[in-house]
């Protein structure tokens, strides 16, 4: 089964914490979703890799989901994410995000021992069993090391009920051509790889999941929007502009980079959790000037 | 800072679950300890990857630490397993381990985002700063998506007091090579790769950090004694016989492997948690006919 | 220094036997060439990896780039591919090949031992030091054994004389992004990863050097112009009719797949040199499938 | 088939150049020769990788093959190393050191294109029809660009007349132990990798194919011997009093570290060939240090 109520830019919060990176700052999270919504996102992603969701205590996790979906009140559609070590714990989440009212959830399995195609499957049918809740099939093997193929995933998306949308993080822009070929374009596939965010809407990627709204506004928007009028010359332009913070993102990871560019921005969503440590001063000098740059040739 | 109270046969308890997959089956804990007492082993390690530490709850992993040291009740040291995703938690575990009286604590970093070698290091330092309990500095890449180096595990075991011994598990025998030459054999160094053990303990290991006896009793400890007496001739007979069983545990896994063995031996440690699942009937016939042919060529 | 003769489809020649795999069978090479020439290509490259360059004589090889350069007799330009493991061999086809007045010469290092990046920069220089013709820096790692970084090339291309173009065949889109971006598009980069085909072309690659011409006639043509005309639903529709075939070729290698194509189209070009073998006859049904399919959707 | 002329240690030859680079200096290779033979190896290698075999012209190789052969004159047995594109020239190179009576050829593929299994089995078994000499099978991946499994080296040994022993340098123990062990210690394995020379011993192997003789004499033969003796401290000793030479060459290239050493020990060999550079002065000084302590720990 697939799902069409999701496309275009799917804007990705960071979890914002105190000074002590210790409480979740609800204050700069509200903002933190009206910054993203006002960039014109189509939805909201929340506790996905950027909001630093398997760093986070079972408490933690149910309040983001909750007090996001409050406070985003219908405006745009929600997403949940969970990435979970064991099949139990992804199904109580999973029905958790379904009772505060998500629209999907977003899932990937997480490894300690290597997951088989097998034990991946049957993990998203007991998940799409026990929840009635649209799942975006995500597949990051970088951070979650175990890698779906597409073969893999088109699969579940036939025949697991929920499993209605594909979000790609494996950086292959084959992994997005195979989608779309093999599907025949039917199967919503989201990229999720930001470096490659071009490639991907040409190869025919429905969406963008992306956390770059929170630095750079609404130019992703307005690389969708490129696409979208057939003008490649903008769209060319517009990617080789925002190219620089993307690849920037791929190397230092998307907490790190974000809360470190919020912090540019004055807006205190604290640092990553320990033992993950803020950017170090030379590269946050970099990131300064790489957002000077792109804000001056926006204007 | 070393420690010289580990050496030989560190052997690994897995976590029995009841029926349900739901509950630390205790009585069956105690069991497992006692036989792995009985096959001579010099230590007993709780909750590393064979004891599934990353799929239990907190209480569970609490229960398990606890139980675990009250009933060795000093037969042998006890090393608790440690592999938490952060710095706080890790720290916390550590304390609790410490106080419950373990003798030891074996840590892995766990990442989802990538950690960098200082990142590492402090994950380290925190907790040697907060509990007063030997560190055996634990590297198993291919589970935990880190690979830390044998310079940064040295430099560590140099400048940082807790940090007093290294378990290597990456499988490549220079490791063992570089921190058995670098430190000039000063630094205990336990190989976790079952499948490179006799190379490892020719190459300067001081111990064979192991599931293996929990299936085929004293042979490990047997080949430890072979190498001690400087007898390579039965050394490599007793390990080409045990070699089977290590390559299928490097293949399959070992919480998964254990505990299909512990049924065929009529030990009811039930089953690893979902997503992992039992091994298919085809290969617990291998697995059968491995360990009735080791305990032919034994007897 | 950089070249602009050279852009859009650059077709590759297979190097033609008799039926003993012995002798090269000119009269073929002769028709081959013209059909490409007939598919509109903007260039002809002769002796690259299509060509089995690396499987020749001396002797061959250069009867090979004489006698295709007549035959091509200027109606368009011609490369000839230099794939030498010592230097002072490279510096000799080069010479022989400027001599011949082929347009340029596509120079790729071949690696026993590998190769510094200080040596791969001594190679070229050396080429460009001692034969007065522009030089396409190819970079194909998987059969070359060596990965020459963009920040590499684009250091030869500025320094070295001869050095004005690039062909990337690594299969990594960020490669040609990079490139684009870091010389603001000013150095010619040519695609040679049939399977990125059209993501490299809307990064900003300024051709595509191909074998497909000599199975699907000027359907690569087809989706440039589509490009070229800001067209990308056409671009996209054109892609993937191609696709099969692209990853085909990926998968089992340009000079067995494309000879194995001309068999299916009775242009008898013998196979490629053992070791290398024929595709197997289920696999020959497979492209006569995938051809045939591209074929009936293009009229 | 196997073969038992050959075991312990086959020292290699490089091949010496003029000032040039461009005259086989003849003398020089007789010297090295009997060095080599004074060393007290059981047989010589020529041809190998340190021979920079894939760099020599037809006739350089053919004259190197032919004047160590008759230099040597049945002192010790002799290996002629082939590492072919095409089979058409293995074949001819079999039959040419056949015709020399050297005693057998060390084989590796060599590929540009991947080559499957079928084809690797083939290329030997034609080299194997028609030339009636022993043929060591020589799996080096790293600079053939092509990898063959335990798997495949046990069968091609047991259908293939000629194929009798294999030369193991993928430096990894795992596939030492795995024809060990599936052979029963039957099929006569060489151990081409220098950094696992005492793992691959205890592993079962039968010999060690090094260029360290030409560096450090009858250390590598001494260190045989204490594992002759079972004499498993001293054989520990030993290992880790040449391991940093041993990983220095893993490092820096067999024929290029040699040939600095060489000229370390006043023998002027020349260098390697270009694109191939010299050792920077830097590492000329640190292979210096090595070979100095190794000295100095041997008196």
């Amino acid at each position: 089964m697939t799902n069409s109520t999701f496309n275009g830019i799917i804007a990705y919060t960071v979890t914002p914490f105190d000074q002590n990176n210790d409480q979740i700052n609800l204050d700069v999270m509200y903002q933190i979703i009206d910054d993203l919504i006002n960039s014109g996102a189509e939805a909201i992603a929340v506790l996905g890799s950027a909001g630093e969701c398997v760093y986070l205590s079972e408490q933690e996790w149910q309040l983001v989901a909750q007090q996001s979906i409050a406070h985003i009140a219908g405006r745009v559609p929600v997403i949940v994410g969970i990435c979970e070590l064991t099949t139990k714990k992804a199904v109580e989440r999973a029905i958790f995000a379904h009772d505060l009212g998500a629209d999907a959830i977003m899932v990937s399995p997480f490894s300690y021992y290597k997951l088989t195609d097998n034990e991946i499957y049957d993990h998203y049918q007991s998940i799409s069993d026990n929840a009635a809740i649209p799942i975006m099939i995500y597949n990051n093997p970088m951070s979650c090391g175990v890698d779906m193929s597409p073969t893999l995933m088109l699969n579940m998306i036939k025949h697991i009920e929920q499993a209605q949308m594909i979000k790609e993080s494996s950086g292959n822009i084959q992994r997005i051509h195979q989608i779309y070929r093999t599907s025949n374009g039917s199967v919503p596939c989201f990229n999720g790889s930001n470096h490659i965010a071009l490639d991907a809407f040409n190869a025919g990627a429905q969406g963008w999941c992306t956390v770059t709204p929170n630095l750079i506004g609404d130019l992703p928007k307005q690389l969708l929007q490129a696409i979208k009028n057939n003008d490649q010359t903008l769209a060319k332009t517009l990617f080789f502009q925002q190219q620089p913070l993307l690849e920037f993102i791929t190397k230092h990871g998307l907490a790190v980079t974000v809360k470190a560019g919020l912090t540019i921005k004055h807006i205190n969503a604290g640092d990553a959790r320990l033992p993950l440590k803020p950017l170090p001063a030379s590269e946050v000098e970099k990131l300064k000037d790489i957002l000077t740059l792109i804000n001056h040739n926006t204007h």
